[in-house]
């Protein structure tokens, strides 16, 4: 008999969001579940480690088949406590998300999700992060949850080479208006930052952070933001290694 | 006559390190200078940027070609504070550090000096992450300045290619012990984590993260850890474009 699997999930909205509760219901299908995740909201924290103040970890459910704990740090500090302090063994699987709004061209760098994703593929397990193009607390995963159990198959029957991961990003939509899934590279983008520059009680000023996602190049169709535009499922394998192989040459030019 | 180059600078070890002290000795010889770095070290922040708490800025110095600015937030915070809301217009290069202790390697993606370059390069902004291999406080930054300052001229004379910045790392040694600059590619390593695990006055147990840098490969002369261990100055450079192009053909095998 084939050994049981085990599959470690995170995400960076916290261990009470919706999204991550949907991506544990898919994932049981496959095996035993390891669920250790932020106790709050970690949006935006990429690669960040905890170093300035210890972890704790909380148990929030210990039963047949599924361990949820909650944890004071990062998702990336999630994935190292969980592989490094938790498990026993290193998981068959790790899957992060389904994160409340897209990770799609740029926002790979700024997302908790795929770090946590990231930091599974640098700890060689097979990883993955999903994100739903829809920000809303509440928003609906019904047609998430096909495509995320269609693409862990996949990645069970075909492994994922080390080093690499898989960013997927879903646009809103019911099951019959999304039209499959594409295999895609990153968008050239940015974010347009509008600093909302506000004065306090004390008169003193202070700036909230906001801004908007836009494209650098026209939308080629191989592209993820061209294929969520279209109603694709977005799957892009990401490296770790950040090398430009291209510009080595180019430099050696340069004589230091 | 040739408009005055403006140079923005940040850091992730803080507003007091000696390494942003030593860096700011070096770039005013290039041009006007704006420091923007965190009040306090950010290290191991990577690319996350604030949004739960409303940012804010001092001035620490404003004399002619220098003005010094603290903030609250993160490296990349003070990245986007500087080139949307302070400066009046794009600097003409970005320079993070000089980091206390390396970003060779994988340490690059926990790296908030280098997601500071990487943030740059994202504005098309010429940028480049400076580190030394050393994690002191009082670390030596003589030898670095010397580097530093040759770096830099080529990248004024060459110009960096959009959506790419420089990861350069200093190994320790006096003028005469360093070998000169080597480019290179990021080698394969990961962090090997060993929880310290403690216990409160409360008996509530908790972890500091602890952990030693590891390669994953045997270290060939292309990379950047061999580089250092040779007492080269690595330079690697690095893309935004996360997207492993040659996985791009295997997974449409996949037929999802």
């Amino acid at each position: 008999m084939e050994k049981e699997k085990l599959i470690l999930i995170t995400n960076d909205d916290g261990i009470e969001a919706r999204g991550l509760k949907s991506l544990i219901e898919v994932v049981r299908e496959f095996g035993k579940v390891v669920v250790v995740a932020p106790e709050e909201s970690q949006s935006g924290m990429s690669h960040a480690i905890t170093m300035k103040f210890p972890l704790r970890i909380q148990t929030v459910k210990n039963e047949e088949g599924l361990e949820i704990y909650s944890c004071n740090g990062t998702p990336v500090d999630c994935v190292k406590l969980a592989v490094h302090q938790l498990l026993g063994r290193k998981p068959d699987m790790l899957v992060s998300g389904i994160n409340h709004g897209s990770n799609a061209s740029v926002s790979i760098v700024y997302s908790g999700t795929m770090a946590a994703a990231i930091e599974g593929s640098i700890n060689k397990i097979p990883s993955i992060g999903f994100s739903l193009l829809n920000y809303s607390a509440d928003a609906d995963f019904e047609t998430s949850r096909i495509y995320v159990r269609r693409i862990i198959e996949k990645v069970f029957m075909n492994g994922i080479e080390k080093g690499i991961c898989l960013n997927v990003n879903i646009p809103v939509g019911k099951e019959d208006e999304l039209k499959g899934i594409k295999v895609c590279r990153q968008t050239d983008g940015y974010w347009q930052e509008e600093f909302d520059k506000r004065v306090d009680p004390d008169k003193r000023e202070y700036y909230w952070l906001t801004g908007y996602f836009n494209n650098s190049e026209p939308l080629a169709d191989d592209t993820d933001e061209w294929a969520l535009k279209n109603k694709f499922v977005s799957v892009v394998p990401i490296r770790i290694d950040f090398t430009s192989y291209s510009r080595i040459e180019e430099l050696k030019k340069w004589k230091f």
